[in-house]
């Protein structure tokens, strides 16, 4: 029953665009302050034209839906555009763009900033997904609360754009006993015990554990989620057999996080864990490059 | 007298503390939601802990007062730090908090988050502005408005920390034309031009060439800056020359941007450019490697 | 291992100070406006005060964090205190607050408001978790989200200070497949399917059924938590003794919603539900009676 | 001159829709975090649906323009309604809201905490005016600032659709002076004069008293509004009589407040007072109960 | 009964300082930026200096607890300082500050801008009120909503410190029928017999008129106020008397608006009036001159 | 190449829609609170209205966009309207607004406030450039920081609406050395050096100078720009004519600032300054008069 199947059909998260509009409307005023001089100066008032975002490089496309809601925002109409998940190629046209030719200009480098940037998780992840796909392995990859600040939101998405679990969201919506706090209860059993009898019947509880001793004891005090942190994938392989052998491999979800990178995640993720995760996924994020020009006015 | 020194004692942003003790709580904000639920039921109230800020690999400082600013705002207290600018080594300490056990526990994710970021942008810059100085370069390192939506500030202020020009932080401190500008005004020169009889005294004109002859129009026009984009660096070296024997080497600072990486950096510089900008430096951002631990309560 | 425990020692949401001041200043803005014009006009500067805070009539205090926290806003000092918790009984002195005389009467109705309302919905919670532990009864008291909008976490924290579990905080913390969905996706099993692929394995899947049949189907399908939904209170023990039939009771927890009463909430308990939950706690709120009263000055 | 007319017609608070539309964003935002997971995970996109707001018990309706603009908010079209002010019964249609089928239920939770807060205020008030009307008195019922931190506006219009007075809106709209107030000046007469020596012409005076004495004290310092406090019907009657053999009924208008519930409004009222205020009306809100259903997609 | 006296001992608007503190924090963000980068190049961190804000002209000051709280918003310290209301002469000392010296210098324009204005608001007053005064003439000085956008609490407190009154604060604190009103509702006396039947108890209705006829309809229609609108100072002492020989004189308070300048305020006092009030006190202010000088470091 | 030519066709400040509404929503929410009581209760719902906005005295037009973008926000529609910079005589008709008539009420007061500021900012601006060119003198009039606090676009906008030249928008865009920084510093050469070492190459550094050779200091330093402060005219022709024989007049532009006034702007400008500043044109507005009259419905 706990068996934790691929993420299929994986949903991204979906802001309301009010509250999404909010966000949009905070960067362009950090990077417009009073005006935008140069556009202004230059270019005369009404003048239509038509923009096209392309892409520089191969990657995953991620962020239209912020990306257009970006663009209505300054009353610019979005005519053409690829979609979330879709393959993007060294100069691919992404999305087009009409409208006031200075309001297109204005936009331009904050919509970028968001694409490029939602673009690389997107395209990081799916592609751990793939190689983990390829080797024929069934663990889910994850990302963390290593976000930056102030954009959980759109690096969350674009992870699950890639494929990815977005794995908590915050402090709040689900347990997480990580080793400062087992360091001030005392045990991974105590501790697991203790948020089991006092937090609400909705939220999994999961906790770190350093042994395949701790994980024992920890799918056995009854925690939801085992998450075993900066093992060896020697150790993470006995931590499962051990569970196995055990009859408590079905108990817990198995989770390896600290120390994962492209070139191991196979390595671990064939010792049968349920899901790998990785800061790096949104801490260390690659920009795709993506250009905006005006192609007509 | 327009011949650019190397950035000395460059002093980085300050933000009064005010205004940035609002950024930081719309941070917490974002992590914490209704209430850390694992740190609530595990800690009792009331418990004092004394946590320790490690780094986990070398680089540079930066966020010192970003970060005490956060666990201040928790009414928690910075014993010691060391300084924005100071070189961390593997496992040195970073910095000690005191108070609340619980606050520290809820401040831990997000101060490590602005910190890792901070050092990483920090680190990268320094390792250019190092690489440039031992070669003999005097060309200053510059970053561009290329950074994480929302995060303008912590990302420019790490740039400075590194040794790095802040450059232009927003749209409406200087005057930059750029490729879809002057596809729209029509010439290099009519926007220059334009761009000095309608802008404020206070503001730089800045302007993207393409060419030699672009370059030579620019500074003809007036323009302060001149940006060099996507040339090769035999182009660069051949616009350096050009203006130089025209005798108009003086008039305007040369920067080169576009497709600049750590590995060509100083083929650009030796040309004897004032500037060379990255994006990368903040949105390609590998973050470094630190921890924050509980060590006595 | 899926038996829900009675919320032994529950500890309630604690928001960090910074981000209750933020909500705490919205109210008080709220209420004075351009300034208190009663007390501006009739009490001089400076003049020190004590005020108490007394209840009229039985109850169960909860608010005590975020009161305090209101009168620390408006530079007062809380002297003396009870906890959340703690049984009031009429004319009972709750808290002292000491300061600036305009202050206490500027921040007094605002803080009644708030506490009256905390300590109604905690009373209220209280009443019925005492009412089933005397009839031995072990199913968790719950909230819902029919909470008054802007003042969730209040509601949720007076709820968890009652002794009660808070549910869902909102949309994004757990799956909860409501009547709606199920109508649009076609059946409970393809919903609750559909949800375990496709949503993080952080969250727990929770599912609305109107019948036995359904809630069979539910469990089978792998639903963490199952609804049974206006059912009587003879339907929810044929859904008990059914599961129990067919070795699926403990694969899920049980809640009851729908018309539970103070009336019949042991009726429903008594079936051997894990939660009962009813949205009255927050929606049809009775205030508890409380004063301020200046004692001295 | 003075003599208060019952209130016809009352026309209730409306907020223009752009500021409406910020509180509502924020009360969305509070339910929504980072997204509707269900939903998201369950409904494809793009799916248009109908829904109907039902009640299902008779009442007063309340908030239609709050929850139309919330709905708009989310791009969902109202195309039906009943109006505020109008009778509801068991089942009736309230509303029928067309459009997103993710949105609609994205929405259904927030609209309907907001109308069913607001249509129990209404309800409630209403059935006093009524009561009151039927007896033949002429008194308004009015409303206190005893409302919802964050919620003045909706409780206070609640009122108004009820056929109630909405009172003081906030600290600065009026002069109210109370008992901790003329315990530091010294006497009613002395707050009463002070008041109106310092106070804008544009402000009624209104003072809070105990006795009948105070009452004439209040009257002849030349208080706008008499608050006979917590006193006995025979008290209030005694009051009303003495003020009449004085020659000064119709210098101010009274107020009773304190005690008054639906048993005794008419005994109060009977004495022949201007106004009775409930705190009750606000502060102890029994939610009417009303759904939200998807009715064809 | 009715009859006003003049302002005694008016006590100006107070916000709490959260409050006030919210909109300083604005204040000095809208002229910050990303830094004082003129500051923090030139001055080391942590040097302490002592500032002197002094007056270039005679004038009343006002702004004192506004300035203090800005400046302790930047850990200042307001070591001494005249009180709101005191004269100024040219060359006083008005305020002196310690602290930081870069945090003096980033608050010195912003401190300056608040305090010139509200200092000049308040001379301007002044001066109307001590010619009044002089003239014996009984007549409040009062302002308008003619304030700057965004300073209505900053606009209000001054000239209240000048010893003039605030009349309404906003559009919800008092009804004032205006001539746009009227001309929708068809008269005077029809628009003021619906105020008075449709709006709280809690407020004045105050109608504005245009001839003598429609002052005598307004009185015996109920109004409390009755502004004697853009009349000259003829009409207006005809209205007055009017109304005397009618014995409607004291059933309503007179107000001038329209047209009042220094030069003809007394022409309009002197016809028995009980307030004047000036759209210019607020609309078109003279700033008086301070400035901040560095005294030590 | 440094000779600042007269600013032509100079292109005032824009704020992309969706900031400047933000502005504005604030300032409707200072004037309204929970409603326009006066309207609500006089006006039937749903009235179409035309209304008239009309200058009465003669002036410059400034604010249009500003004003209109809030008749919008209330869905309203402006039919026609002159545009900024125009000319206004009195009674002529500046703009109309049609739509629903309660709103175009709720947004009366908020527009002029708006509208008669920036009119009144345009109209003085104007004054002084037209009167500068009518004596044939060459330069430009500029604003300072001395704006309203919270206005600064508005004001700025305003100037430049005017035919002046916006000066600095805020403390990061570009240096200006002042006499507190130069006593701290030490010396003016030393403090222009500094910058020059320390600051992006983006920005211009201007220092204030208060003789004759500090100006020379100042050049020779390599300032962009030299502001003589508080001399006289005569002094300021001395340190023209010094600069001119030392062959350093073209190094830098030159602003007198302090003390000028209409009456000896072109004394000072006809010393062959760059630039003219005054605080005046923003700290000291005389609002331009402005009505709004329902034409029709």
């Amino acid at each position: 029953m706990l068996k934790l199947s691929i993420l299929v059909g994986a949903r991204p998260l979906n802001l309301p665009k009010p509250l999404l509009t909010e966000k949009l409307k905070a960067f362009i005023d950090e990077d417009v302050g009073l005006g935008d001089v140069t556009t202004d100066v230059l270019l005369p008032k009404d003048i239509k034209a038509v923009a096209e975002v392309r892409a520089k490089e191969a990657g995953v496309l991620a962020g239209v839906e912020e990306v257009k809601t970006l663009f209505e925002l300054l009353s610019l109409k979005v005519t053409h555009s690829l979609r979330d998940g879709e393959a993007l190629n060294p100069s691919c046209v992404v999305m087009k763009v009409e409208g006031d030719a200075r309001s297109i200009l204005v936009a331009e480098r904050t919509a970028l900033n968001i694409l490029m940037r939602m673009c690389g998780i997107a395209t990081a992840t799916r592609n751990l997904v793939d190689k983990l796909h390829k080797a024929g392995c069934h663990s889910r990859v994850a990302a963390t609360r290593k976000t930056a600040p102030g954009l959980r939101f759109f690096d969350k998405k674009a992870v699950s754009v890639g494929g990815g679990d977005t794995h908590r969201l915050r402090l709040d919506d689900a347990v997480l006993i990580k080793d400062n706090h087992i360091a001030m209860v005392g045990s991974v059993q105590e501790a697991v015990l203790k948020a089991r009898r006092a937090t609400s019947f909705t939220k999994k509880v999961e906790v770190e554990v350093r042994s395949v001793d701790e994980a024992v004891e920890a799918v056995k005090a009854g925690a939801d989620i085992v998450m075993l942190d900066n093992m060896t994938s020697a150790d993470v392989g006995e931590a499962v057999n051990t569970l196995k052998r055990l009859g408590l491999r079905g108990k817990a979800l198995l989770e390896v996080s600290g120390g994962v990178t492209q070139d191991n995640i196979i390595e671990y993720s064939e010792k049968g864990v349920d899901i790998v995760s990785l800061g790096a996924l949104t801490h260390s994020v690659k920009a795709l490059d993506l250009s905006l020009e005006i192609v007509g006015h």
